[in-house]
Order: structure tokens, then C-alpha cells, then sequence
């Protein structure tokens, strides 16, 4: 089958690679219909160190189950599944929780020597805890939607759930990419009476106000946060939701929240250490979040995607098969392209 | 009067200064019938640089009204009151929604130009918003208890509050100072199952367990990890108190919490980043806390005061009147005392 290997910063190729097959008893092994890429794999596109094996990219897909190991109970062959991004077994005390990114038996697609989603198909581990079926078919019009529950919809909910979005709160979301535009959704989801984007690429924006920001801050550092202090009353955001991973980021999101008020970090950290360690303290303001536990989203989520409520498919805005990727990953680091929709 | 004044580093002096007087029609004087000295303090008392005019010291009293300022409502000559270690105004929307700490009319007595309450007398401003009505004589037997109110019980508490601490909840309490001993009763009080006090001096070990610590780990760094797992099944406990205030208490507080924990930091920080930014990525850690806003504390903690539920007073073993305060600095910089009572 083919799928996409990553060699190096900007080096993606899509190569013939052995099908996968059932190793454990309880995998299963799914067509992929949708994948797409992330900006998490820009990370790994513009730093990558050069590698002889490669890495198999794509942890986001929506796909069809074609094999079941011996002990899955749940799933099918022919069955339609979303497939979360992280692998959990569903019954240990953290999955049991709602918090399967820290199951016992967590794996991350396309890391941790699993294939990745930007393929023909892949192997799942742990199939029942992991893959969640859906009753739909596959050429279903939200198709893009529910895709999005793999990993960007759930993320960005989880960054407004940690920052306690909540009605009549006031809410900056940091980062006009995916993962952002989805918290903007999930902010407005749950009732926030005011959504301030922070960001800088005008399309983005402007999706971003279709999708309920009530107000847009292009400003950089102190000045941003001047501008969100003027439009919050001069006391800053109840909820703050990190959607960049940077430092800068970071502590752009602990400035702009007021006192009392919490920051949700959902970029992937790329600083060792959270800055303002006395403003957060003489502010009371909680920082958390962490790798979305989007499997246990799914049931909240779901429903509204179903019944047209919410609609973060509309982060995609180009389309390509498989040959496609490498050219996709160009226009995501280029930001040509929000997010790219992948059908192998 | 007499109060203290600290001069620089080890240089603490009980002095004649003039009586305090009502500036703002809000105000209200106390005569301070029980102060204390607080950990806080020692950062100054080691680190303070020379000053000609020095700084009041003390921010913890409880005390009898001795006269208000004519907007005063809630308060009359002859109350016994306890003194919070922040002045707020009672009306604010941040003091209406419990954190007086963020108020807009915010002070901490004995800085920003307030006296300090290691003295026969103080100015205290926003008094109705600020001081809190006892119904007690100055010779009750829970006086002692009742002057936590002012700080460390409160403290204790929000630490307790922020991570989470609930019935069934393992609960680690860093700092085996007034704060942290404070942390194990508010722990033990909100039902937490499992109590483990960090901490190396025997003396306030002991004391640690009668006031409800289950287990004690004294070793440091990596080893003190490690017997925290041990003791936790090797996942962690889910919620941490921080009663330090250095970056190695902050990064162990971080490291011992499980997966989806969170972390209570209420040590004044000495530190400007808050470690471990991937480590609370990665295991979906909170890191909450700060400046506590104890007067919003009272009502809640009073009554079990009252009643003999918990006896915080128990943090004191030293008692000074105003002219062994300096001493009392030097006890409890050398550890040689937990928390000294003062009465002038």
C-alpha cells in the first residue's frame, strides 16, 4: 500500500510501504477514507533532522475497519470509525476517568513506532478503546466534521473546557490556525458571551469571525495585550485557550487573563519552562491543558455535528489524494492553506 | 506605639512610631490584641536590603476596633475582629466573586505604604470590606486558631482548594512550614484520602501526622519522587499543595502529581518560570494558585474553629510579646521555631 513517510524538514514522500496487519489480538486494521495533515507535523516538517527509516506520518483519519484481531468486541469489518489520534484501551482508571491520553497503554499515531494516517491504511492498537464507530456512510456531506473529532475539534474543546469557558465569560483563543479556529467553535459552543481571536492571517480571521469571534487582535506583545485589556474592560479574559505552543504565545495568554481566570494550553509545548511564574501567582490565574483526551470528547461532540450545530469541517480549505500530500504540507508551512483534507 | 520595623537583613527593631489615625472615611484603626510572624516574612529577614526608613512588619492580627471613619457601616468601637493579610473594599466585582485578592482597592498590610500588625496598633483601610467581625472575647481559648484566619489557615486552604483536594483524593503537601501544616488540615477536612507531607524537620513531622499527614517522605529531589510514587501506586497524587515558593518545590510539586492532577501553588515564588512546561503537557496537570484570598475563606472555616473541628492554632509553639518579636524572627529562621505568636 502507499503512505506518507517523512525523511527530513520539508522532505515528505509517499512511498509503497508493507500493508499492515494484525500483531495483537486486540487491534484492528482500518481503511482510511479521510486523513489529513496537522500542525503538529509542521513541527516535525521545518525541524526535522535527516533519517534512513523515516517517520509514517498522520495521526487524524476516518476510516472503515477491515480487520479485527481475535479479542475486539466492539467493531466490525465494514464499519465506519473516527480514530482518535492517541491509542487507549478504554478500561484502565485514566480512560475510565476521561482522560485517555494518559492511559496505561497509550500510543500516539504515527509516533512510538506506529504507521501513520496519511496512508491507505493502518493498524490500531487497543481497536476497542481507541476507534469510536459512527453511523454513517462514507460519502456522508459532514464527513469533513466529523474528521475533525480525531484530534482538532476535540483539541480545541479541551482547550476551553481547562479554561473554564463557560456562559457569560469572556474568552481570548490564541492562534488563528486548526486547532484555534475550533476553539473559537468550542468557545461559542459553550455559551462565551465574548470570543477575541489573536492572530494574523486574514483569511483565517475572517473564517474565524464566521465561526463566533465577536472581536479580532492582530497586535503583537505588549500591544496585543493592550488591545484585548481595552476590550475586556481592563481586567483581561476569563478564559485564555493557547492554541500556538510557543513561549511568546504563552505568555501573550497568561498576560491577557484576568484575575481569577484560567489559561487552556493545547499548542505543543516548545519551551521547557511557563513564563510568569509571579503574574500567574499574583493573579490566581490556573494554566493547564495538555495532549486533548479527544476519544472521551467524542459523545459530547458528536451529537452536535450530527444535527448541523457546529461545523469545524470548515478548517479544511484545499482537498488531495495521497500524491497530493508533500504539495499540502508546502501550503500548510507556507500558511497557503489552513488545513488539508487528505482521501487516499 | 510600639512596632516593628526591619531595617535590612537580620536587622528587625521594635520601635516608638507615631499612633495610626483614620485618613480615609473607609478606615478603621485596631488595637492589635494577637499578631504573628509569618514565613513570608524571612524572605525579607534574610534577603532585605539596608534601608534607612525601613519596613512595618506583620500581616496577621486579630484585634479590638479602637475607631472607624464615618463611612464605616459594619463595625463599631470595642469589635474583636480578625485582620486578613490584604486590605479590599468588600465591593468590587473581584470581591464579589471571592477573590478580594484581585480587588481594585487591593493592599498587603505592611507594604504599599500600610503599617504592619507586629505592633500595639494599625491603620487598616476598607474596613468593612476588610476586617471580619468575631463573636468572641479577647481571652477565648481558640484565639490562637482564630488568628490563622488572618493567613495561614486561609492559605493552607486555597492551596487545597486549587488542586482539587476531595473525599477519596491522594493529596501531597509540599512544606512542612505554618503553610503547608495548615495544607494537611485543610486536606484532611475536605476528605482527602491519602495525606503525604514532604518535609525534613522532625519536629514538624510529628506534628504533621497528628494533624492528619498518613504518610511522610523526607528524602529529596528524584529519591523524594520516587517514594511519592511508591506511595501512590506509581501513578501520583491528585492533588499537590505548594507551600514553598522555590522552583525545586515547584518542579517536585509538578513531578509527583498523576495524570490529570493538579498542582496548588500558594509559596510566594521565588522563581520566574514555572517548570516542567512538557512534563504538565504531557501528563494534563493544572498548576493553579497564588496570592490567597483568605477573608472569602472565613465564612467557610470559621465554624470548625468554632466548634474544635480543626485547630490550627496548633502551628504556634513560640510566644513573644513585642519586644521578643526580634527573636522570634531568629527562631524561626534557624527552624528552631514553626510560628511565633505575638502579643503586644
Amino acid at each position: 500500500m502507499r503512505a506518507t513517510i517523512m525523511y527530513g524538514a520539508g522532505d515528505v514522500r509517499v512511498e509503497n510501504v508493507p500493508d499492515p496487519s494484525i500483531l495483537q489480538p486486540t487491534d484492528a486494521i482500518i481503511r482510511v477514507i479521510r486523513a489529513c495533515i496537522c500542525g503538529t507535523d509542521l513541527w516535525l516538517y521545518r525541524d526535522m533532522p535527516g533519517s534512513e527509516t523515516g517517520v509514517s506520518m498522520g495521526h487524524e483519519a476516518i476510516g472503515i475497519v477491515e480487520a479485527i484481531g481475535r479479542d475486539v468486541r466492539t467493531l466490525e469489518r465494514g464499519q465506519v470509525v473516527v480514530m482518535p489520534y492517541a491509542s487507549s484501551d478504554g478500561t484502565c482508571e485514566f480512560c475510565k476517568e476521561g482522560l485517555p491520553t494518559a492511559c496505561v497503554n497509550l500510543g500516539i499515531m504515527s509516533y512510538q513506532g506506529l504507521n501513520g494516517a496519511q496512508a491507505e491504511a493502518l493498524r490500531i492498537p487497543w481497536a476497542d478503546g481507541t476507534l469510536y464507530p459512527l453511523d454513517v456512510d462514507t460519502d456522508d456531506a459532514r464527513m469533513t466534521s466529523l474528521l475533525t473529532l480525531s484530534d482538532v475539534m476535540g483539541t480545541g474543546h479541551h482547550a476551553a473546557v481547562v479554561a473554564r469557558v463557560a456562559p457569560g465569560r469572556r474568552v481570548v483563543v490564541v492562534g488563528d490556525g486548526a486547532v484555534g479556529l475550533c476553539g473559537v467553535i468550542a468557545a461559542k459552543r459553550l455559551g462565551a458571551e465574548q470570543i477575541i481571536m489573536v492572530g494574523r492571517h486574514p483569511d483565517r480571521l475572517a473564517l474565524a469571525r464566521e465561526l463566533g469571534a465577536t472581536d479580532i487582535v492582530s497586535e503583537r506583545g505588549a500591544e496585543g495585550v493592550e488591545r484585548v485589556r481595552e476590550l475586556t474592560r481592563g481586567y483581561g479574559a476569563h478564559s485564555v485557550l493557547e492554541c500556538v505552543g510557543t513561549r511568546e504565545a504563552t505568555l501573550l495568554a497568561i498576560e491577557v487573563a484576568r484575575p481569577g481566570g484560567a489559561v487552556g494550553r493545547v499548542g505543543l509545548p516548545h519551551y521547557e519552562a511557563i513564563p510568569g511564574a509571579e503574574q500567574t501567582f499574583w493573579k490566581n490565574v490556573t494554566v493547564g491543558g495538555g495532549v486533548a483526551p479527544v476519544r472521551a470528547y467524542i459523545d459530547e461532540l458528536l451529537p452536535d455535528i450530527l444535527e448541523g450545530r457546529i461545523e469545524p469541517g470548515r478548517v479544511f480549505d484545499r482537498a488531495v489524494g495521497l500524491d497530493g500530500v508533500p504539495d499540502g504540507y508546502r501550503a500548510m508551512n507556507t500558511r497557503e492553506s489552513i488545513k488539508v483534507l487528505v482521501s487516499p
